[in-house]
């Protein structure tokens, strides 16, 4: 028997594996997954692989070998019960001998649920709803709105000056926020699916949006590229080029972008001002990242242009999650307020 | 003799006291002041009360009475040595018997100077520069800013959304923020010594520009009320009645605001967005609360009207130095970068 504190360290450090999955396992849920020893060591971790590849109950029973026997199984989500491209997880808990199994959510796909009832079937002490506020609150939280509303999630950025301008007069805009914020900005672009902006940003700002470390270097999972707008993106543009596809959906609504991407499970919407009205006047932003930096301009462009606002109760309304500062800048993030 | 810790969390009771004589104190430093007893207990505090009233120490002083014979006096100010509307404080202190002063900044008035030295001179153990960062940081911080730069600390508040606006494009703008910015914005209006406005807003919104509490009954110290601008105040506005005089600055330079203020301490512009830009642009803005609400509009007024700037590199650059909740909404104070 293994004690709750240590199951549930295992799962929280399930969650924080299966992070890294994020981006990569699409459209499978990124999952993370501990097998812990008969006497409560973890003896094994493991995430989803890109698609056709093991899913994290395996890759973590692969790590633990023999100590899985009589071991426990802490997973972020029900394991599947279908043979797809990778064989049921149920049965390589069961063929790996593991005594209990602790889960966090169920799986909510009617095709890959079960796991839980055929692992009782055999015997083993199945825990459900295991810290699962906390695991629909990370990593498998995109992958679960999909489920529930048959579209990726969209979270829309802002890097913006304090009083809310994104380029002076003159239209200079380099570099709004400092490098800490666009680090985070870049990590994030490389848990994501999708990265979204308007034909007038490429033609504008020719930005090759990729997902870089500091040092310039190339993350591993790179995001779709997508151009929306109705002109055409220039044959040199630097998003014709580079580790990923681009794709340019000729449409000046955003829905366009949504049905395009049947498989994307998170969408990034990095601008410019008109494209983040666009999603936001859809109803199509359902988180909000706002980069704000520590000075004012007092004239130049606005960092969201909404052309269907007229009177203040039409205002977008967020609920405010967090705030932290990321070098002289300030991020808050905020999800809509449904 | 009193311990370290003991004269440190005095010290902080004293700066915690002076907080409530801001405003009020005007052109007089709000001192703070605590004597402990010869044990170490607290048996008086005090504040700076209106010029003409007792000043800190003697406030203290009275309510310890005998108890402070053999004591210790706690001050955020250096003790005054001179004789104005009241007594030197000096005198107040060895005629109360104490044995030993701390006080955390010296006074850099030579006028009233030289407390410590008359201290010392009669046999007190004066210690000097105690917790001195924390104390100029908090409730003498605008007077020691006049007295080094020869005009008031200016606070300019913005209250917008997210995206920099604060009005919608059919003029709506109440209320952008929720009730708790606006009671942290009227206790702001008790402490402060002038309130600056533009004509438009005055025009456009009537405010009161009075200190009020969440009942709507007024703060006993309300600041003096200015408008700035060339435009009439309507015989009808509501600033000219109420608790506190009505100063109109016919001008657009801010420099007349702070010019017609010579004992003012700490200035608050509240508005409108040009009257922000015009004291940004004059270098007057000293502090930023910024006062965002979790909404975005996308269209509308925006915060700050500064024609001066055309290029990112003219931007006014400031340094966060808090952010916190306030109800749905979030207050960040930032701080000129000089």
């Amino acid at each position: 028997m293994v004690d709750a504190a240590t199951v549930a360290a295992a799962m929280r450090r399930a969650i924080a594996e299966s992070a890294d999955s994020q981006g990569l396992s699409s459209p499978n849920p990124p999952v993370g997954a501990v097998i812990l020893d008969e006497l409560g060591e973890v003896a094994g971790v493991g995430r989803t692989q890109p698609p056709g590849g093991p899913h994290a109950e395996v890759m973590a029973l692969r790590e633990a070998g023999d100590r899985a026997r009589g071991g426990t199984a802490v997973v972020t989500l029900e394991p599947c019960d279908h043979t797809g491209r990778t064989g049921p997880c149920s049965q390589a808990l069961l063929a790996a001998g593991v005594s209990a199994v602790h889960f966090a959510v169920g799986d909510p796909n009617p095709a890959a649920a079960g796991g839980a009832a055929t692992l009782r079937a055999a015997g083993v002490d199945v825990h459900e709803s295991v810290l699962e506020h906390e695991a629909r609150r990370g990593p498998l939280r995109q992958w679960l709105f999909q489920r529930e509303r048959g579209r990726p999630f969209v979270t829309a950025k802002i890097a913006a000056t304090l009083d809310g301008r994104v380029a002076a007069p003159d239209g200079t805009s380099q570099w709004i926020t400092g490098a800490a914020a666009r680090e985070h900005a870049h990590a994030q672009r490389a848990r994501i699916d999708a990265i979204v902006v308007g034909t007038g940003t490429v033609i504008a700002d020719d930005p090759a949006l990729t997902a870089r470390r500091p040092d310039g270097t190339l993350y591993s999972h790179q995001p779709t590229r997508v151009v929306l707008g109705l002109r055409d993106v220039p044959p040199t543009a630097r998003v014709r080029s580079g580790p990923s596809p681009l794709l340019h959906v000729a449409s000046r609504d955003p829905r366009e972008v949504v049905a395009a991407l049947p498989d994307a499970l998170h969408v990034l919407v990095e601008g410019g001002p008109a494209i983040i009205g666009a999603f936001l006047a859809a109803g199509l932003v359902d988180e909000l990242h706002c980069y704000l930096t520590p000075t004012v301009l007092g004239a130049g462009r606005a960092a969201v242009d909404d052309g269907t606002v007229g009177t203040l109760a039409d205002a977008h309304r967020f609920i405010r999650t967090g705030t932290r500062g990321l070098g002289d800048d300030l991020l808050v993030t905020l999800e809509r307020r449904d």
